[in-house]
């Protein structure tokens, strides 16, 4: 998996930083020592897909450029229950400093990578399984390269960087043929997704000429039609309540995408965690303070 | 449930927004009027308990701070299925631009306030249920507001307001009666917890004078003694592998406070939408251009 | 012109005051009364197209939220030399302090705008002209938003948003047909633009089924070719020395997109000007102090 | 030509990376492997004065900091086409990512100490060129450098550091020596200069004891008759409408500067261009994929 | 006074609110009542010269825009103790959030305002009073306004705006006429300060034409000796160890300035508070809760 | 002392450096060649308690990462007049541009850890002197780190991390039973300090179970009255016009704590200098360029 440019997630994790540090940790400032140093082990509790590696490494980095991290897996990497992720060793109040904070990038961006492997999985190469911009906000950019960690495509990051003409942009045009037309002018050489919400829509949709068609909570058997109709013309998105258990019969009916705001939106946590290991010389040291 | 000062959201707001927009909505840009106007209101699509309703507001006024907005229910309110929460009017650009934005918020939201009104209720009054540090990245303040929302408790914000003594600061302080007694000579006046992962470490903590002692991955049995040989001398909190059907096992034992990770990590979003509706009057009118 | 959200400006505004104001404007904190106000008109001093009116606007309003601004044009309106654009009144203090950024932001985006309409009154529209991201560092936004005021079309915004495989994307990835390959995989449907800098590169874009060709510094008769081989299978960009002399015969090869660099990187500054009428009371009295 | 200090231009720097890179290069992400290794020179495409290497430098440091950078040439330097700026090797992704926003402050900056370097050579000694506060909005500190690669001479920066009595000043402040009178308790020991737009008023100027007496728009006449009163008791500042061409004949009057907007407001940027040179061997590696 | 732009403090105070309400002010949240309202009286509790009264205003603003804040002081207006300064109204919960931040911000200016009039007063108009650049870090826009409330008068803002010629640049430079000859060079117009430590280095700088002349720690009797040589050739700063007490002993030597980092490092807060009132009605309905 | 973490500093150094260097050291940049290297020792001019000595070595640091910086002293140390503290070496233009915003730190934190030990050492371990949210706006952890220095205690650090009830939200909540009940409701766990400004408040404060009350403004015989009936029920906080002469009777009285906002609001700046030693072989060239 392509690594992010740090450049995307430096502020965040200032910030997150920030945010769980505050005017500095109390209980650490009491009891350990500044030269009490310690290693530690990040380890895959359960099975999951690795996303966030980098900004992990980074928010130990961010606390004390002297931790070393030395990772033996890779963002997209499949771990089991008990796998070794990376090595650390520094400063004992730097880890403790740094260790909320990476966990909670590292588990919240695995586990989007973890769901939607499973939906991946659930597409068996029938159909590409996209993102949506249903993301936690301020979290964007990592959340999609998350989906990409698990096999997942991304659709459009925002609104700047694709179009999606929708129903109300399609009625304060005038209509689907105007929206395109004038979509087009405007932004030539841009493909445009229309949304269709029915069958007469879907047709007014193919006779503009447009790229993508998305087919909105239509029923099944409307999606078979409009697939029909479309015959090629152009690229099908299925959207609305995409569910894993009903993926396999989605895949089936010959679209090319189904989005599915859940693997950024309600992704539960990986669950994965620091040990760490003080070193027994300092600590009986700093024990007979 | 007390509103959160905008000074705490403002910066986030503003961050989610530019995320989202980036160089500008080229949809929008090209296809609604200037002038074209529309209301709209923001509906509960399932049940759920609301949290974040004056940060989908800001988002709004930010956005466009001509943009109207009145709420019909507030932060802590349940609302079911098909219940308005709010009527929005203003510019239809601005609404489409703002819409997506506000709904993450809202949705990530309500969707802890849910979560964590679900474990308070299995709680039954009989076990505080508290959240933890385990929260998305730089949203801390507004999962925290999130989980009072829905009845919960907050632990403390971060490592600056609220003294938590682990295993590792145990072991460099050079064990329990040293470690508290070092905490509380600099920080006097503040309450102390403790960690205790065995019963040899809670009959520690007792003797040092801990205020709250966490029971942290004990067996029901060792949870079960730990609690009759604190006898009240001390708070006490369960921590670990805490779930709904678990709840009212655990609320049983006698603790004080349960913490329950979840709540901030692994809730997923609640369901609810925003239907705009377009001035007719305009809509002909653009349609005609 | 549809007006930018000022969500894409408030921010630089901002800083181009500070740059300015600094700590203070110790000539105006000395002169002029708290109590001084005036009127102004802003004036075009040499014809020209206009761009950034709003964000002139906006930087009276962040130094002095009390000023007015009526403008009588708008984004994307031809001047001549000598019509007032908008007519300002409010606090002296503030018009003085406000002056010299506001005009900076409007003489810079309508310079674009005026070389930008001449390319395109140039191209009689027998050819697109589009922008490129060769811009002043941090106005990007701004400029491109120029470029549409003058007519002119706007290629990618940056890295992100638009693909565009150059000679060492292709070399890196082993040949045309394997980097096409590869990013239609990566990044289905979205269009994929090819450079070609050969007539040899031209036949391989057009066999992997590139959307876009970018012929860069081709000659003429080597255009002329490409646009024979190419034959409509892919829409066709000229790249690299493109002037305002040579663009006539440049929109007769056939090609479908012209990119001009010169648009945001060299364009002079439009002549624009703001007269300052203090009010004749006021002026009696504070000369009276 | 002394660097400047890196704390002045990191921000401006972060935020033009982000600009292009948003949420990613995708291009580049797709096609480059993280291995691959390049070398790259710097070229100048046809005579100029450099300005802005160190800026471009940090740049590439910015994105990534593995990247070596050994510059030939010095802020200031004159180039002929065709010579080596300076020398670049690191990853081949992080070279492609950082290019475009480098040259676009090297080429912007290079640009206006260019067209500096030709007024100052035109001036032939006999007058010091100033430039003004018509710059780029945020980008002010680097163009004042850039002017002084140029040869050129820095007016004030902003409001704060620099006196200067315009005709509203004047006004509102009861007449030229009743402001020179204010402004000199007010800021004992700062050099005064006033703005004079008539014979009149320059013979206010000197009997006020202004130190620098600007002659704004006056014709060639005017200039001879005020020089001749001020006769050495006021420095004297040309200011309007300064071209090229002017510049022997006003140099020739015996005024001590001429200030022109058109330096940092005008200038077209300079042609210089990145070479980049892939690793033959990764090349060949990645081919093979 | 005249007040500054709050584009010079919107930031700062935006920074301060942050650093004290953090996540939220827990006791407020819990005890009062989102529509409870209050009225309050801003009160000098000694006597002193106000400052920073449009930043106190402003927190108010920033905390809760519907809070009133009606002055009845200035800043530079004396107040003895007891003197009422502003009358304020609105949401309770709001003015107790914003007291503290506020009153720091105006105890601190005030503070500098009232050491600043009695230097001012004690040089009886003999010597004017300056400050320098030892300020608190980051609030030096504000503590040089505070300077201006107390009649004082400022010596340069930074290293940006005005030129002093200290020991180590001399040496550098190779001596006080190299030095002064290569700044003249570089920054004409601008009136050069040299430091001088010895009565021939004071020689010195009167040849090289320094238009000010630092008297750096020198004995009265060599203070006495410098003005005579410099006889008004130079102006002359006194610098170093200057106290109340010193100060009319100073002020007869003849110089023109003295300066004085004590007025900005070392002023005691000014005593002011904040007297609440609740509005009676309300406390009793929110009692009744 | 344990040190502070870099992440609570880093961006008020930056602030502090960018408003002193602003645009640029125009004496610096015009006299000091970029080759010419220096030495430096930082020096105690008067006895002192240090804080703040990494801040100040940060500031160096980010002026310029090539500057060495060995301190010989750690902060909470104590230094007689003329101990030497640290020793610098590296380029004598980053020295001089860092010296100012390093002393300014060093010096106000510094003077906040002297005054605070004089508040201890009176209290000669009788009672715990506790510092206010009484801090120069925007530099409260800092100025938290330095009591801490001094070796006093931290009371709150702001509105979030500690309760303390005063006398409106008493008067909001309906008395202080009703208050502190309230209060044990939403924040579990954490200490209730209540404010009492009478005996009978006292005696409310005890029945409701405060952990701390805080006599404000109490008469001594109050004092010892209050002290009385709380008989160890609660710990006590002496808040209120405490000076140095009054603590030795203060601390007599049997409280635990006495509060003093005069440590950081009106601590004088302690006395410290940088004396820079040029390197004399450079000294000689650039003398003679």
């Amino acid at each position: 998996m392509t690594p992010l440019d740090p450049a995307e997630y430096r502020d965040i994790v200032r910030r997150a930083i920030q945010e769980d540090l505050g005017p500095g940790d109390i209980t650490t400032r009491a009891l350990v020592p500044a030269e009490a140093r310690a290693t530690a082990v990040l380890l895959a509790k359960s099975s999951c897909v690795l996303a966030g590696l980098d900004v992990a490494a980074h928010v130990f980095a961010e606390v004390d450029s002297g931790i070393r991290f030395d990772a033996s897996k890779r963002d997209g990497d499949r771990c089991a229950s008990g796998d070794a992720i990376a090595q650390l060793a520094g400063a004992a109040a730097s880890l403790l400093i740094a260790e909320r904070t990476a966990l909670n990038f590292l588990q919240h961006l695995s586990g989007i990578a973890t769901l939607t492997r499973r939906f991946v999985d659930a597409a068996a190469g029938r159909i590409v399984v996209l993102d949506t911009r249903k993301t936690i906000p301020t979290l964007r950019v990592l959340a999609k390269h998350a989906v990409r960690c698990g096999g997942g495509t991304n659709h459009r990051v925002g609104l700047f960087d694709g179009i999606l003409i929708k129903d109300n942009h399609i009625r304060l045009a005038g209509g689907i043929p105007a929206a395109v037309a004038r979509m087009r002018d405007l932004e030539p050489g841009r493909p445009i997704e229309v949304e269709a919400q029915s069958l007469a829509e879907v047709s007014e949709a193919i006779s503009a000429g447009a790229e993508v068609i998305m087919l909105d909570n239509l029923s099944d058997a409307e999606m078979r039609e409009a697939i029909d109709r479309i015959a090629g013309q152009a690229r099908v998105e299925i959207s609305g309540g995409v569910t894993l258990d009903r993926l396999p019969a989605l895949a089936a009916l010959g679209a090319d995408f189904v989005s599915v705001g859940a693997l950024t939106h309600s992704a539960p946590a990986a669950d994965i965690s620091l040990e760490i290991a003080l070193d027994p010389d300092l600590h009986g040291r700093s024990a007979a303070r």
